[in-house]
């Protein structure tokens, strides 16, 4: 008898449509022979995508939902007027069914975030954190902690998302005493605004924290830590500044590529856009929630869609939550 | 009979030394035909240094200093305790003759800019700003607004520092109406921290700005505005964060090419490495004092003396400030 993890997945809200989030679900089937998927949102529709696409019915289910949420709307305000919204029915079944052991999604960050508190908080009800998994300059992977789900931070959240990150890490790549860093002007104690000041003198007495002290946005990825600690409001600058010079960097070889007329250097670019592509490195982990919840950038496309199953999937494996 | 800019160079603090300081002054000399220099250092080090290279002495004279402020030192403590100092006496000296139209300096920041209140504030002692000027993806420069001098702030502060950068850009480039954004976490009205909300609402009021709002982390530098406020800490983040994805970046290509053996691709190299120098571009400006006072990068270059040494003499004569 086969063992499977079933995750559940918002078909709704990403850019590009149900269509390619249903080419990601059948790639990801293909990808994960331990992987069961439920798709929320048009149930008719999805079934026709999964059909055409001879995906195995074996591992498919669905969950119908009528509306949809999008960024126009106010998170909170959304998540109760659009009661049967592939997102509140997506959440719902996560909260609600032991055997879904985590869901994706790629639309409305706020709502997610909203909702994923709503339907999935800890006991503790502390506020949960977004974060986002990059290469790091020397291999492996850094987890900028937060990237925007609480923009306004208190010295003692910053603690909390250390401690939301070290498990994240260890649970996903098996790191064993992951090096926290927090993001700061400077590399000597006493650099930082206020915040961070008062939060680095917290991590400092925080045993069970392996702190390496303050990281500059210059080695924000190079690897000096394994969780960056920071608030929603830094990390979300960090996070859209490497994009935008990553992609702003690649333009430029385009353009020196055809002014010299050397066509060779088109070969770089292809490497650059794999080693930069945020889209199939997977989008924002919610952390301090009960199951996985997983966003795919808005801009995702059907790579990004097999990413974050595929992080759910391990989160849900190495957590050894149950499964049916 | 013709007409001079005295710039004041002050040569100690920078990572490699004195001499690198004495050769841009040689080339600064060369470059610009109007700049006259005052070298603060070790007098008759300075003198050999200048005369091994052929300068024009007419064009020179030093201020003779026993001591230098190093960035191990307080910044502020320093300014007392070290009176014979070089930062100290090249601040004494542009505060006190009208003759010197500025100063360029490539030792600690913190003592630059504690320097530079003590010995150069305005009239009003609003707290300075530093300006750093970065090329812009649509072709000109954006100045971002504050890179560090004030790492708290007030919303009215980040009004403060749009004005500084505002009048800063108009002087340097001549732009006339200058597009003032402030970095946020998003686009929208309403986006952003506490501090950040309230900015904004400030410089909506302000009629004399041409505001035009929220600039994402992805834009920073892409155009869509000629000053980008932010406090002290985003703006450091910015700064180093383009820095260190622009060195990894080329670093990888590097790696690429010497993996593929295709050494054609190391000239898109030298290509990145001219666009995102920022040696050669300059390090920051103090804004909001009496004079223009700019610092190199610790890690500066002769190239960085020169287009430093070249903001002071365009900020000096774009003001038209007196001259000898």
């Amino acid at each position: 008898m086969n063992k499977y993890y079933t995750v559940v997945l918002d078909t709704e809200g990403s850019d590009k449509g149900p269509a390619m989030v249903a080419e990601g679900a059948a790639l990801s089937l293909e990808k994960y022979p331990e992987l069961k998927l439920v798709l929320v949102g048009n149930e008719s529709a999805l079934r026709a995508e999964m059909e055409k696409r001879g995906a195995d019915a074996d591992r498919l289910s669905y969950i119908n939902a009528t509306e949809v949420i999008t960024n126009y709307d106010n998170p909170s305000v959304a998540l109760f007027t659009k009661r049967d919204s592939s997102l509140v029915k997506a959440l719902e079944a996560v909260s609600i069914n032991d055997e879904y052991v985590g869901m994706v999604n790629a639309g409305s960050t706020g709502a997610l975030l909203a909702g994923s508190l709503r339907y999935l908080a800890t006991p503790d009800m502390k506020r949960p954190a977004l974060a986002a998994v990059l290469p790091a300059e020397s291999g492996g992977f850094t987890a900028l902690v937060d990237t925007g789900a609480t923009i306004d931070c208190t010295p003692a959240q910053l603690v909390h998302f250390a401690h939301l990150g070290k498990e994240f890490i260890k649970t996903l790549y098996g790191v064993e005493n992951p090096r926290i860093g927090i993001l700061s002007n400077g590399k000597e104690e006493g650099k930082g605004n206020k915040l961070v000041k008062e939060a680095y003198q917290l991590l400092k007495a925080e045993r069970e924290l392996n702190f390496v002290g303050n990281i500059e946005g210059t080695n924000a990825l190079s690897g000096d830590c394994d969780v960056l600690v920071c608030d929603g409001f830094a990390g979300n600058q960090i996070l859209k500044c490497t994009e935008g010079i990553a992609r702003r960097i690649i333009k430029d070889i385009v353009v020196f590529s055809k002014k010299t007329g050397d066509e060779s250097i088109m070969r770089v670019v292809g490497h650059l856009m794999k080693l930069y592509d945020f889209n199939s490195l997977g989008g924002g982990v919610v952390l301090g929630v009960r199951k996985p919840v997983v966003k795919a950038h808005g801009a995702a496309n059907e790579q990004s869609i097999v990413s974050t199953v595929g992080i759910v999937l391990n989160l849900a494996k190495n957590k050894k939550i149950e499964y049916k």
